[in-house]
């Protein structure tokens, strides 16, 4: 049992929730919460090692218990220091490290989201999210983007990390990456995305809502696209408008024979 | 200047910040920041007063003379006590007092939102401020909802609520106020919304990502409608269902005379 807040593993965990950089150089990142923990079991995927106080619930005994079986090391630690870790208001007496590693991205992808310059996690998390609820089968991250691996992207991703390819990049390896998609970038003074012709495979970019897109990302565009709106609103939260695009591209693609407009 | 944090408008802003039921019985309501307090100007919001620090930006000061020139009461207040009273992480050095007032629903509503069980002033916020941008006429807001003046949704709402109708009600009004629409229940069990057709009147029911939507919205509802999703992800944060519905309905009235599928 954990009873120093001096502990090791105490100070890496406080060091990979705090610290991209920590992140990158220990190949780790954390996940808080018996729902999260469960996903990374699911999915498979590397533990290090999980932290858990008295606090949790029965599902999460029973987690503990599934994870002792799979040979992972799992250490009670002090309620009130794992607590003081959490990140989250309302902490379930879990967290997890685990390596920091991607999935690879398929041959030849079909469908791209590149969020560029998406500073805030929340709505990173929520793009990365209906990602891959649209199919979608990698994100690729530029340079300017939040890091996916913080707390509060992988809070609001909700499992998504385990089951989308996320990969950090630069914009020549994602031009290398895209070179063979068609390639679109949200922007207000785009054609309409109903009568464009999102069939194709292609890459979506979304931008920020302060910045909008980044001068990389409008070098790489070949058609920009917007959301048609009729009240008098300048713009949308931009994981909304992200989210709205990815389910259209789906659309689209569930239409397969019939015709779309604008052809 | 205000250099008492005992002074009555600060108590009165403290009171209206933290609880929904001051806010319903002195009928009024706290928006914080410089583009907000603009929005409201803007809208020719009725203003209680105005509170500000001498942390403001330039944006801001220009701000304070319009409002002045407005012959609305402005007061500065010592920079400490405005910044101890925000809600936000970067308190902008403003913030007004306005009155709780609905701006009237349309007689005829042709595009109506109802967010059900909706606890996440983030989530409801996104959910306005995407029902004014898909067009939407009205938001009706079931007693189980968050309040929509809460200074979260406000922030979220990034000013709809000086632009689109919000109206807490009981159920009996809402079925009152809707019985000419068409109800539609966004629940992944119902039927593809692209295979929907969604042209004539109608109101949008959107539930909580947690619990779904409650007895009374289920007894309301003609039909149920999804989000075909390819993804093995089991659900979508709630405002961003909702937000992808209300474009597909937005999509669908902007066809005109083409038919739909399943037509």
């Amino acid at each position: 049992m954990i009873t120093s807040s001096q502990n090791p593993k105490l100070k890496l965990v406080r060091a990979l929730l705090g610290r991209p950089k920590e992140r990158r150089e220990t190949e780790a990142f954390v996940v808080e919460g018996v729902r999260l923990v469960e996903e990374a079991v699911k999915a498979n995927w590397q533990f290090q090692f999980v932290l858990f106080s008295d606090g949790l619930g029965e599902r999460g005994k029973e987690l503990v218990k599934t994870l002792t079986a799979n040979q992972i090391e799992v250490e009670e630690t002090s309620g009130d220091l794992l607590q003081n870790l959490s990140e989250t208001e309302t902490p379930q007496g879990i967290l997890a490290v685990l390596q920091l590693s991607n999935l690879p991205i398929p041959d030849s992808p079909n469908f791209v989201l590149i969020p560029d310059q998406i500073r805030d996690p929340g709505n990173l998390g929520t793009l990365l999210r209906t990602a891959a609820a649209a199919g979608a089968q990698a994100a690729l991250l530029p340079p300017e983007t939040t890091d996916a691996f913080a707390p509060k992207v992988l809070r609001a991703g909700m499992g998504t990390h385990f089951r989308l390819p996320i990969h950090s990049m630069t914009w020549d390896e994602i031009r290398e990456q895209i070179k063979d998609l068609q390639i679109y970038l949200a922007d207000m003074n785009g054609r309409s995305c109903w009568e464009t012709d999102l069939h194709q495979p292609l890459a979506l970019i979304i931008g920020s809502e302060a910045e909008g897109a980044s001068e990389e990302a409008r070098k790489l565009t070949a058609q920009k696209i917007a959301i048609p709106m009729p009240g008098n609103i300048e713009s949308l939260n931009a994981g909304v408008a992200g989210s709205v695009l990815m389910f259209e591209v789906l659309r689209q693609s569930s239409l397969n024979t019939r015709d779309t407009k604008g052809h």
